[in-house]
């Protein structure tokens, strides 16, 4: 059976591309972009950068870095670094790097423009690294302006200090204020995890999503339900089972303003499984073959390569590399951790011990 | 400054002990009770009976072993091994055996009478070792019938299968149910977590329940807001802001129905510290000069007694050793783990490398 799969969402200049090439055993993704992803840097980069670049043609790099990165300079040098940690795939791989939101002049901006794919905002001390971040978002006006009249995306974290299960919930009315604000700022609710924020896509046409694969599987149950699992903690925490069923949904519809962004966050082993445990799920080894089980399960693969790269393509008019992944259907299972050169650092993927049921080709 | 407190709750065969001493770096806790408790077997069992032996005059025994105590034999045998892990505390404390819920008849109910404190019921699944937990509270009627008739107290861990932050409020009916169709039997809904539960409490008489300290001060977002605690993770756990002000507000106020059970629970330091990590909160060392604390801070520490003691013996008519335990306002640091011969097991009490003002005199 082979199917040819014309998708619905619209745009021009990249309809050519919006065909997908399933088979039953293979599964032709075109430049499948990750839309959220940290690769920290040294050993942890060294060990981890691989594989996003085996599986995407380009990957939006989040800037938390210690000390952030909030300069051309830095911006460069850790773009140099990400693409030499990918070693043969680094050529089909486009870092879209971002800077640590701060007041930047418009001479910051300007000059940082060609290599600088989005500012990335955080509200103060809310996740790993962010405790640089901004203590009121309106105070951050006038360099919202500047973006807003160059172009330049601005990615959210956006929760607020509140009650665990009500910080996405609770930040909103400040993704309103943006997107009414800025109406011509390219506005990203950066992993959104309720059905609340799904709502909000359809009210604001400068306001997208992006939504990791775990969030499209797993709920507070998962990380809390029976035992703790430390490995599926992260900032924003899985919320509601009709949450994550809101988000499964406009993922599978391949809704036109929401990507795959992974938030694929690496941290040690030990720093997960100890007394005040990181939080970030590892999914970078998994992407792909998970979400192919996951759309295909659901009747949707034909709406995969929509998720995974059209809609990111189609909202920020991106250049990336143009290449195929291809997915074949052999079995494997997950393995229980990745390491670096004698066992440092150590770390443990999502869905590790698990079979799945599509493989990258070629591994 | 010597105060004499007597309290507001009723009952007349306790007035006189319902008095307590307090000075400014002296209190005098007359038989406090741990109505809910943990003591395990074997070497952990060794390690921790102790602590609670030298706090209090008794303590309710779960009897979630494995296998679980469901006979006289094995109750009159754990009891004995507890008083002998007690030590020199033995004499003073008497351990409140209590049997695993099922279908027992009416002479092994009668034979376990002058032996047994109360049956425990687990629905099946929800907490640690209630693998043989019932699955249908109503297929347990003739049992519940016979526990009515004779006065035995049936005590509750009330959790559906549901999502984790909706479980005791699915289960609420249940004690609805239990309560009007056992009129006579005492029922007490254990470790209550939300304000929904306590606001049962006023519903049926014939409806108590117990609540942890840990309830009392942790939510949700002490386990999960930051880092990840697993030595804060327990079942049912933690909720939202407004349960716990409801739960202390009551605790507070010594509402007469609501007693103190620390569902002290201690796993080994490897099954919290883990990649699947274990629910419970072991306490038991910091009980009672956490309670000082926690009541002092909020003006009261003249209802401390009730919560912790008169509570429990007026609604079970309780004959404990009529002992004193005074606390002295001496800062101490609580250890950062217990630990057995050769340091195996090793547990991590609440509050680890905490300053709590009070101690236990004679510590």
């Amino acid at each position: 059976m082979l199917e040819e799969v014309a998708l619905a969402a619209g745009g021009e200049r990249w309809e050519s591309a919006r065909e997908m090439m399933i088979t039953d055993d293979r599964l032709v993704l075109k430049r499948p972009l990750d839309m959220h992803l940290h690769l920290r840097d040294g050993e942890m980069l060294e060990l981890v950068a691989v594989e996003s670049a085996r599986q995407f043609a380009g990957a939006v790099i989040m800037p938390n870095l210690v000390p952030p990165v909030t300069t051309l300079e830095m911006l460069r040098a850790y773009e140099a670094r990400i693409l030499a940690a990918c070693g043969k795939w680094g050529a089909g791989f486009r870092p879209l790097m971002t800077m640590f939101f701060k007041d930047y002049s418009e001479a910051e901006l300007e000059a940082a423009r060609p290599y600088l794919f989005a500012v990335k905002l955080y509200p103060h001390g809310v996740t790993t690294n962010s405790e640089s971040g901004i203590h009121s978002v309106r105070a951050a006006e006038p360099v919202l302006r500047r973006m807003e009249a160059l172009g330049i995306p601005l990615l959210v974290h956006g929760e607020t200090g509140g009650f665990v299960m009500d910080r996405e919930v609770e930040f909103l009315p400040v993704y309103e204020w943006l997107a009414t604000t800025f109406p011509r700022l390219r506005i990203v609710m950066e992993h959104i995890t309720t059905a609340a924020a799904v709502a909000m896509l359809d009210r604001y046409e400068n306001l997208h999503a992006t939504v990791t694969p775990h969030h499209l599987v797993i709920t507070l149950d998962d990380v809390a339900g029976g035992l703790l699992q430390p490995h599926l903690f992260c900032k924003p925490i899985a919320k509601r089972p009709e949450d994550r069923d809101a988000l499964l949904a406009a993922a599978l519809a391949a809704h036109p303003k929401l990507m795959m962004g992974s938030d694929s966050a690496p941290h040690p082993r030990h720093a997960k499984e100890s007394c005040g445990c990181a939080a970030g799920v590892w999914s970078a080894p998994v992407l792909l073959p998970r979400l192919a089980e996951l759309f295909e399960r659901h009747g949707a693969l034909g709406r995969l390569q929509a998720f995974v790269s059209d809609n990111a393509v189609r909202v920020h008019g991106l250049e990336v590399p143009d290449r195929e992944v291809v997915l074949e259907r052999k079995p494997w299972v997950v393995p229980a951790r990745w390491e670096g050169p004698g066992g440092d650092p150590c770390v443990v993927p999502w869905e590790a011990g698990r079979e799945l049921a599509w493989r990258v080709a070629g591994e």
